[in-house]
C-alpha cells in the first residue's frame, strides 16, 4: 500500500499540456523554472510517499476521536503536520510576503494531488486552511492579514469553513447563526455548525474558524449573510494566544470514510458568546465564502484524482503479484491476474480516467494562473471565464470518476478487496464524500448550467468546443487506427457537447426543470469530452516525440494506447449522455410525488 | 429505515411478464394458485418487514463476533432464524417430501427478494442453506437425503459451501484440501477454507459443510475434485447429534459490509481429521458444486435487486421528508428535495433499474420453472438453455446495478448519507460484495461468453434478440412519444446486442483475448437490453390496462413513465457498450505488464 507519485506523467502534463513554459514567464511566476519545479515535485513526492502515505491505512483503523470537547487525531498526524508546515508545504501557492513560496497554481496542483493521494484524511486539514487563507487574502483587513496569515501559511495554525447548519444542508439561505455587534468592533457569535472538517483537533496551536452568520438587521436569505473570524483561542495584539473562545466541539461524526479526519459539530456562544471579527463588509459573506469554496472545489477535484490514482496503483501492484488461473492464450501454469483481459480492462479504465482527469485539472490550474497573472487584462478576463467554467467540471467529474475507479480497485482484488485489511475498500469508502462535500455534484452542475453556461449564452462552452475541433483536425494528420478511433470518438463527443449546450441555452426559460433534469449529466459529458480532449492532445504530443525519436518511447506509446482506450471506453458514452439529457428529460419529472 | 415489500410490482411482474398463470398449471406447481401466491407474498412481506428489517442497521453496528472458536451472531438473529424456520420460509421452494412447501421458483423469487431487502446479512444463511439442499437433492445418496434434508429444509440446521482456499481464490483447479478414505465409507478431511459464509454461528444446532477436496489418487486440476459432507456435529443413525467434528472456525473477517454475516476461516482436520462422507461420485465435485453455485448465483442476483430496492425506498422517503431550497419553478419557501430535478433523476434511475432487474430476474425464475416442470422434454430443454443464459446476466447485471443504485441512495441524502447513523451508507457497503462472491462479474461473463454464447454459436442469444424484436413490433402499435422513445432505444439495444454476439462468435477462435476484453461489457449490455425489453413489455401491458380501464391507473401510468426513463437513461448506453466491446478491445491489452 505504498504510494509513488507519478512524476513522469505530472511533468508531462504540466509541460506539454498545461503550459508551464508560458506560465513560468508570467509576472510573479518567474520562480517556477523547470529545475525548481522538478525539485519541488521530487521533494513533495518524497515527503508524501515517505511520511504521509504510511499513515493512511492505520489512521483509518484508529480514527481521530472525541473526548470531553477535545479531539485526539490519529497516531502520527500531529508530528506529520508539524513536518508539513516546517517544510513550507502549506505555503506553496501563497504569497511570499506572508511566508509562502508564491508558486503558481499549476505547480501547487501536483503537490496537492500527492498529499491527497498519500492520505485524504490528513490532507483535508491543509485543504481547509488554504480556503481560509484565500478568503483572508481577498477580503481580510490589513490587521487581520497581519494577525492570521503568517501562522496559517506556515502551518502553525489551521483554518476551517463553517457553513452548514442542521436545518440547512446546502441551502445557505437558511443559515441562522447570529452575530451581535459589541460596539468595540467585535461581535458575539451564537449558533450551531455541523460537518466542520478539522473543526477541532490537536495538530496546531490555534484553529481559525471562518463562520457565516447574520447580523441583527441583516436582510433574509443569502443577501444577509456575513463572514466572521472566530478563533479557537483569541489572539493578543502581539500575536500570542489569549483566552479560550466560546467555540466548542460537542461531537464528531461516525462516517463511511475519511475517518481520520474529524468532522465536528461546533457550538458557538453557549457560554456567553464566541468573540468574532467581521471579514470585509457586512452581508457580503457569501461572496467571500465563494472564494474559499472555489479554491476548495478545485482542490476536492484534485482529491478525486488523487484517491483514484492511489487505488489504481494498489490494484496494479496486486494484479502483477497475484497468481491465479492460466492465461487464456495458454500457459503452463497459473499466471499473474494482470494477464487476464477483464483485470486489464479495469486497470486501463482506472488509468485512463486518472490521466484524463489529471490533465484536465492541471490545464485548469494553468488557466487559473493565466487568469491571475497574465499582464493583459483581456487575457486575464478570458482565462477567468474559462477557469470558472472548468472548476465545477473538474470538481464534479473527477470526484464521480473516483467512485468508479476506487470501485474497480476493490473489484480487481476480488474477495480480498472486501476485507478491510487489504486497504482497497478504504479508498472506496473515502472517495464517496468527494462528490458530496464542497457542494454536491448537483450543486456543481447548477453552477455549470446557471452561472457558467446560461449567463453568457453558452459562449465559453462553445469556445471550448471550437478548441476541441481544432484538436480533431490535428488528429486527422496521423494516419493509424489509434488516432482514427480517438478522432471519431472526440468528434462525436464535441458534437454531443455542443448539442447539449444548445439545449441548455434554448430551454432554460421555457422549461427550466427539463434543463436541470440533465444538469449532472451535462457536467459528466463536459468532463469526458474535455478529459478526452486532453488525452487526444497528449497522444498528439506523444506521437510527435516518437516521430522525433525524443524521450521515453515506452511512456509515449503507453500514452497513445491509454488515449485510445479512453476514447473507446469512456468518451464513447457521450452519445448516450446526449440522449439522456435531450430526450431523457421527459421521464425525469413524469411521476407525481405520491407515486414514489 | 423501514422496508415495505413492493407487492404490487412483484405481483404485476409475476402475473403479466413472468407467466405465473401458465406456471401454476405445470405438473407439481398446482399449489401456486393466484390466492395462495398472494397470501404467501403478504405473509412474507409481514415477516420480512416486521421481524427481519428492524435488525438490519443495528446488526451492522454490532456485527457477529468470534471468541475462542465460537461465533455469536448479532442481537436478534438467533430468534429471528428460529421464527424463519418454523414459519417454513427455508422450505418455500423445496420438496414437500422433505418438509418443504414445494412452490415454484417464481413464487420463491419475491420471497427471497424480500428477505434480502430486509437484511442481506441475515438472509445469507438461508441462501447458503438453499445451495446445500439443492446439491443434496441432486447428488446425495438416499441415506444422506434422509439424514440431512429435513433438518436443513425446516431450518433446524444450516448449510455452507466450502470452495475457496487461501492460495486459490476463484481458481478451483488449485484446491488442495484432501480427503483420505478410512475404509468404512467415511473420509478424513484436512485443509483450510476461507471466505465461508456462516461457516460458524449460533443460530442452529448443526452446520452442514459441503466441502471440495481431493482424494489421494485424484487427477490434478478441476477434474480431481470431489464433494464431501462434513457436519459440524456428527449425526447419529437416529438423527440425533453425535461428537463434535474436527472442523473449526479459527477467525472471521473484518469486512467492508454485510458485517453481521460471519465470514469464517475454517480449519479441517487439525486435530486428527474431520469426518466426512462423499456426495455422489468421486471427482465429480465441481459438477455438484455448480448446482449449488447456480442456485446461489440466481439468489445473489436477487440480493442485488433487494438491496437496491431497500436503498431506493430509503432515499425516496428521505427526499419526500427533507425540506431544502426553493422549487426551481418558484415557490414561497423551501420545498421537499424530491421536487429538485436532480434528486428526482436519481430516484427515477434507481427505481427504473430496480424494476427492470426485478422483471428480468422473475422472468428468469419462470423460465427455470418451465425448464424443471414442463411436461414436454423439448420445452424443458429449450427453457433450460434460456435459463442458463440468463443466470449469469441476472447475477452479474443486478449486482453491478446495485452498486450504482446504492451509490445514488447515499447521494440523495447529501452529507447525511456519509454519516453511518443514517443507514444509507450501509447499503452501499453491503452491496459491494455482490459482484464479487459466487463468482465475480468477470467469472459470470466468462460463463456467458464461453458456455452460454460460443458453445451454441450464439443461438440462444439470437433467439432472445428475435423475441426483443417481436416486442419492438408491438411497440410500434402505440402512437405516442413515450412508446416511440422506448421503441427507438430498444431497437438500438437489440442491434447492439446482436452485433456483439456476432463479434463474440466470430472472434473467439482468432482473438480470444479481444473477446474476453469485452466480456463484462457484453454481460452489462445483455442486462440492459433484456431488462429494457421487460420494461417495454411492462409498458405494453400497462397501456392495454389503461385502454381497457382496468386496475390501478396510477400504477400503470407510472410503469410507462418508468419504462420511458429506463429507455432514455439506461438502455441508451447500448451503443457505447458496443463501441467499447467491438472497437475498444484494441486498447485493453495494448500495454506491456511492465508499463503498469
Amino acid at each position: 500500500m505504498s504510494y509513488n507519485a507519478p512524476l513522469k506523467d505530472m511533468l508531462f502534463v504540466m509541460n506539454e499540456l498545461a503550459g508551464l513554459p508560458v506560465i513560468s514567464q508570467l509576472p510573479g511566476c518567474e520562480d517556477a523554472t523547470h529545475d525548481t519545479v522538478q525539485a519541488v515535485l521530487e521533494e513533495s513526492a518524497k515527503f508524501c510517499g515517505g511520511v504521509i502515505a504510511p499513515l493512511n491505512h492505520p489512521s483509518d483503523k484508529e480514527p481521530s476521536f472525541w473526548h470531553g470537547g477535545h479531539v485526539t487525531t490519529s497516531k502520527g498526524f500531529k508530528e506529520a503536520f508539524k513536518g508539513f508546515g516546517e517544510a513550507g508545504w502549506q505555503g506553496i501557492q501563497h504569497p511570499t510576503e506572508f511566508g509562502g513560496q508564491g508558486l503558481p497554481k499549476l505547480v501547487a496542483a501536483p503537490c496537492i494531488e500527492m498529499l491527497h493521494a498519500a492520505s485524504l484524511s490528513f490532507a483535508l486539514c491543509p485543504l481547509l486552511t488554504d480556503g481560509a487563507i484565500e478568503a483572508l487574502l481577498t477580503a481580510g483587513s490589513s490587521e487581520q492579514k497581519a494577525t492570521y496569515l503568517e501562522p496559517l501559511i506556515t502551518g502553525k495554525w489551521t483554518g476551517t469553513m463553517n457553513l452548514t447548519e442542521p436545518q440547512a444542508g446546502s441551502d445557505l439561505a437558511a443559515v441562522r447563526t447570529r452575530a451581535e455587534p459589541q460596539g468595540d468592533g467585535t461581535y458575539k457569535v451564537f449558533g450551531t455548525k455541523i460537518f466542520i472538517t478539522y473543526g477541532e483537533h490537536d495538530m496546531a496551536e490555534n484553529i481559525i474558524h471562518l463562520v457565516l452568520a447574520r447580523t441583527p438587521d441583516a436582510p433574509p436569505g443569502v443577501k444577509g449573510i456575513s463572514l466572521f473570524i472566530v478563533p479557537k483561542f483569541l489572539v493578543n495584539a502581539d500575536g500570542t494566544l489569549g483566552a479560550r473562545n466560546d467555540a466548542h466541539c460537542v461531537s464528531i461524526e461516525h462516517k463511511l470514510g475519511i475517518k481520520a479526519s474529524p468532522t465536528a459539530v461546533l457550538q458557538f456562544g453557549d457560554h456567553g458568546g464566541a468573540i468574532g471579527t467581521l471579514v470585509g463588509e457586512e452581508n457580503r459573506g457569501l461572496e467571500y465564502m465563494f472564494i474559499m469554496m472555489n479554491a476548495a472545489r478545485f482542490a476536492v477535484g484534485m482529491q478525486g484524482i488523487a484517491v483514484a490514482d492511489r487505488a489504481y496503483q494498489q490494484a496494479a501492484a496486486f494484479a502483477k503479484d497475484r497468481v491465479q488461473s492460466r492465461d487464456l492464450a495458454g500457459s503452463p501454469g497459473p499466471v499473474a491476474i494482470i494477464n487476464h483481459p477483464d483485470v486489464r480492462r479495469m486497470l486501463m479504465s482506472m488509468r485512463s480516467q486518472v490521466e484524463a482527469a489529471r490533465a484536465l485539472a492541471y490545464v485548469g490550474a494553468g488557466v487559473g494562473d493565466m487568469a491571475h497573472s497574465h499582464p493583459d487584462a483581456d487575457a486575464r478576463a478570458a482565462n477567468l471565464a474559462l477557469y470558472e467554467y472548468l472548476v465545477p467540471v473538474i470538481k464534479g467529474w473527477s470526484t464521480e470518476m473516483s467512485e468508479t475507479v476506487t470501485r474497480d480497485g476493490v473489484q480487481v482484488h476480488g474477495g480480498m478487496g472486501f476485507i478491510e485489511e487489504t486497504g482497497a475498500a478504504q479508498h472506496y469508502r473515502d472517495a464517496k464524500i468527494l462528490s458530496i462535500y464542497e457542494g454536491t455534484t448537483a450543486i456543481q452542475a447548477n453552477d455549470l448550467v446557471g452561472r457558467k453556461t446560461v449567463r453568457d449564452g453558452g459562449a465559453v462552452a462553445k469556445s471550448l468546443v471550437a478548441q476541441v475541433r481544432a484538436t480533431e483536425a490535428e488528429l486527422a494528420g496521423v494516419d493509424n487506427a489509434d488516432f482514427a478511433a480517438i478522432r471519431r470518438e472526440l468528434e462525436q463527443g464535441s458534437a454531443a457537447l455542443e448539442a447539449v449546450v444548445d439545449f441548455v441555452v434554448a430551454n432554460i426559460k421555457g422549461d427550466i426543470k427539463a434543463v436541470f433534469s440533465g444538469s449532472v449529466l451535462y457536467l459528466r459529458l463536459a468532463g469526458i469530452v474535455l478529459g478526452g480532449w486532453q488525452m487526444a492532445r497528449a497522444a498528439l504530443v506523444a506521437q510527435r516525440k516518437l516521430d522525433a525519436g525524443e524521450g521515453d518511447a515506452q511512456f509515449y506509446k503507453a500514452k497513445i494506447a491509454t488515449a485510445r482506450f479512453f476514447a473507446d471506453h469512456v468518451l464513447s458514452q457521450a452519445g448516450s449522455l446526449r440522449t439522456a439529457i435531450v430526450d431523457g428529460s421527459a421521464g425525469v419529472m413524469a411521476l407525481d410525488v405520491g407515486q414514489f
